[in-house]
């Protein structure tokens, strides 16, 4: 699928702000694709996608969740997890993409596995990184970002947890999980 | 089994600092026993042998770990974890403490778990509390337990998270775990 025809579909799911949210992962996600041999395109059309249901109605998330036998903790954790495997799941049907690894990086775009691809890191990290981010300690992220994809995920983790925790939030296991596989990785890779 | 009688077997596992360690949350514990109307010769017990196999050779942890077919997860993660299950077995079987309230304080003074009691609560924070702990933070915690036991022991489970996450080491999932249940019974009880 060609740039323009994706942007203009994920230009109806959204309002303006989401999509100039958009545009910056984009942008941000080839760049590091280059800067890492990702593939280009397909990090193009997961950047465009990403938030593809992130505007959609709480109850309709909810109910795609539980009727697609997704993992019920979902349910039980913040609902700005939902949209990330929801979009997933409605990119392919309504859209119809189908390749796995652009739908993986679109699924795991918020909490992250244990397992991630470059793929799925290069959206993760742009995701938090594209240039209308503001929050504390992105600009040491994206300075990590320039030098190593892992440090600089891994960074954005540690940000994640420690923001979550100062709100009293709970936090998604599958987070955790993925922190200590990226110490894993760091430590003994 | 008498105060006197206690601190005698356990002085003999361990050095002198730990020792000193032990007395401390040992005078810690009774005091929030007190407090918050927890037994307090419960309280007195479990924290005067909460590290009783602080100090046994790593291998012979490692060892019963794997034998008595505890939690294989344990093996993966930090050493200092494994001393607390541990002891709860080798003070059942040495010393004939059968009490299943004190074994399992003791068993899970490090990691915590996700239905703590309060006797578990009060030998967790004691731990984090007592005297002769000067880390930062501390003292923020030693206010917390004179108003809430488990405020102060959420803000302990942050701490010892973010301290972890500044060290680039694994966190144990139990810890997480155990963070997310106080944030539930936090929001919701």
């Amino acid at each position: 699928m060609e740039r323009e025809q994706a942007l203009k579909i994920v230009r109806e799911q959204m309002h303006e702000k989401r999509y100039i949210h958009t545009i910056g992962v984009m942008e941000t996600a080839i760049k590091l694709a280059r800067q890492y041999g990702v593939d280009e395109q397909k990090a193009e059309l997961a950047a465009i996608f990403h938030d593809y249901a992130k505007c959609r109605p709480i109850h309709e998330m909810e109910e795609i969740i539980k009727r697609e036998n997704m993992p019920s903790d979902l349910l039980a954790h913040n609902k700005e997890l939902w949209h990330a495997p929801v979009g997933a799941y409605l990119v392919k049907k309504e859209v119809g993409i189908t390749d796995p690894e652009i739908l993986q990086a679109i699924a795991y775009h918020t909490s992250g596995h244990e397992q991630m691809t470059m793929l799925d890191k290069v959206i993760w990290v742009a995701d938090y990184i594209e240039p209308g981010r503001k929050f504390p300690g992105v600009e040491e992220v994206r300075e990590l970002a320039r030098q190593d994809l892992n440090l600089a995920l891994l960074q954005a983790l540690k940000n994640t947890i420690s923001f979550l925790m100062s709100k009293n939030q709970r936090i998604y296991p599958l987070t955790f999980h993925t922190y200590n596989a990226f110490i894993k990785e760091e430590t003994i890779g």
